[in-house]
């Protein structure tokens, strides 16, 4: 049987184990299993764009586990009422195919974004960075703030967004939990003097939240907003200053921030820092970016971790997803009117 | 609320409707999707191989739909007591992107396998076609039967396969629903004067289930076993004197019978037929061959036929897939401990 963390035992599982644990446990296990880079199957996303929005499918599979999630990406969404992005996946095993864990992952894809964003923050940001600036307070906002503290024990943060509720309602949600938060009417004011700065806005067009003049040495972009094809987020001069650090080349030449360059422009896929092929930030005075579009090896993490830590829990359901007929090869003997129905 | 139709519930439906009703609905459904074909956006089914098997998946959309089916194809997992094939599926707005259906489809992709076959063979076979030779007994067998009952009123068949065990099964299912089955002892006895023949055999590997001595003018062969890169079931010399018909040529190419040949080789996308732009079969003596691999618009068609024959039924359960905050740019605050879970 398939077992299923639906919304709720999400909910619940997050509120059971808090976010920061959930993110450091993948921090690590992202760590272990981009370290094991060669051994993945590596495809860009595929995706299904409309004039409003996208859908994307992410498969990857490490030769004993296949995973895959369904995600798509609305920035219109919020102001109807929906979500911008929303998703679920699955893992199966490689050695029968058959689906053995199905999860929501509208909130575990919130996870391991900033699971993601707090590894690469902790091997590139500078190693006294106290401060953290956002551009953005959307659905993803908290979790990369407590992501960041969990890797890099920041706790002050300055934020900008255009929408003042939103800003609001990120220090409603931060302030308890331990966070200084400012509150910016720009984002001029919100970078000022950051050692991290993170851009994360939703609007799918080539925007630019974060000019070069905005970029002082020795700050860490964390650059996860700008991930499809026309979406980016940074102005072009920072990339050409800067040392720029990916995910999987090949997706993210089509939807990150290096969309605006061409081909030739010099870019380490991030597995090479954890790997020791590549030294990672050589300097106090380096920009590093991390143009993250998010990729398909940390929703196999994810999924991984959400598995595991709900296992033999009440947290997991079984989902009636496999036909199992008592003899293989007479599937249709299920459909006799006869035949009982399990 | 995300609909969800679990095995279940599937059984249960077919056991309701029965599988030549929900066939024949379906080749309705898939003549009028098939005939839009240029509405559809159409992309190669994504496959991870391994040694043993195959996991796919398979998007498209139609602008207002999107769909995707994850599947498996593994010829050794009966003698493990597993099933060849496994799937499941959803069907989203593309609006905004949220799914708001969710299926098996292991039984869901034989019902649908057969209405493309049957389609097709309604519009290649000979009008007079009396009698199928099937080669291959497994999980789809009984679905083609009745599939091309429902499209051509075929009811004598006769049957091969390895496993005779396999064959004993098939006769035991199709009998009492008024098929005149004939066992065979090879391939040669079952297709001697069959106006249509179906190969349908799970091995991956490149097979000559059927020689070109086997096949007389007129025949219309469904090819259906070969359906993955090096998994074929035709002597090639078959495609060299017959009008090979397919769904989508990029993909098929890929993984159809038409592998064996080079990319010269003329081929029809069957659409073609349901348009107009091409007349089909054109004499009594031609040989037309069915490619068939399988394609993504077939999963769509069956989702979208599923869902509505069991909408507002029992049949559909609720399954927790969307979260959906009060506040949509306030994800972070359903983690929180104070917030009730749903």
């Amino acid at each position: 049987m398939t077992q299923f963390v639906g919304v709720n035992n999400m909910v619940r599982w997050i509120q059971r184990e808090g976010v920061e644990k959930i993110t450091g446990d993948m921090i690590v296990e992202l760590e272990s299993d981009f370290g094991k880079w060669q051994s993945f199957e590596k495809i860009p996303r595929i995706a299904s764009h409309s004039p409003i929005g996208v859908i994307e499918l992410m498969p990857t599979s490490d030769g004993e586990l296949y995973s895959f999630k369904y995600v798509n990406g609305h920035p219109s969404n919020p102001t109807r009422g929906y979500q911008t992005v929303t998703a679920f996946g699955a893992l199966a095993e490689v050695d029968n195919g058959y689906p053995v864990f199905v999860a929501e992952m509208t909130l575990l894809t919130a996870l391991r974004t900033a699971g993601i964003s707090s590894l690469v923050a902790k091997y590139l940001a500078r190693k006294d960075a106290k401060s953290m600036a956002m551009i953005g307070s959307g659905s993803q906002a908290e979790f990369q703030a407590l992501g960041m503290r969990a890797a890099l024990g920041i706790e002050n943060l300055t934020i900008y967004d255009v929408d003042p509720h939103a800003m609001e309602k990120f220090r409603r949600n931060m302030e308890p939990l331990g966070f200084h938060v400012t509150l910016c009417s720009s984002a001029d004011e919100a970078v000022l003097g950051a050692d991290v700065i993170t851009t994360c806005t939703a609007d799918k067009q080539l925007a630019t939240v974060l000019h070069d003049a905005q970029v002082a040495p020795g700050v860490h972009i964390n650059a996860i907003g700008g991930d499809c094809p026309g979406k980016t987020e940074l102005d072009v001069n920072i990339l050409h200053r800067s040392s720029v650090f990916i995910e999987f080349e090949e997706q993210t030449r089509i939807e990150g921030e290096i969309q605006q360059v061409g081909p030739e422009f010099e870019v380490t896929e991030f597995w090479n820092v954890i790997a020791g092929n590549h030294p990672g930030r050589v300097s106090d005075e380096e920009i590093t970016i991390f143009d993250s579009v998010g990729f398909a090896i940390s929703d196999f993490v994810a999924l991984k971790v959400c598995q595991r830590m709900t296992e033999g829990t009440d947290l997991q359901d079984d989902i009636d997803l496999i036909a199992d007929p008592d003899d293989p090869k007479d599937l249709f003997a299920m459909t006799l009117v006869s035949s009982p129905v399990r």
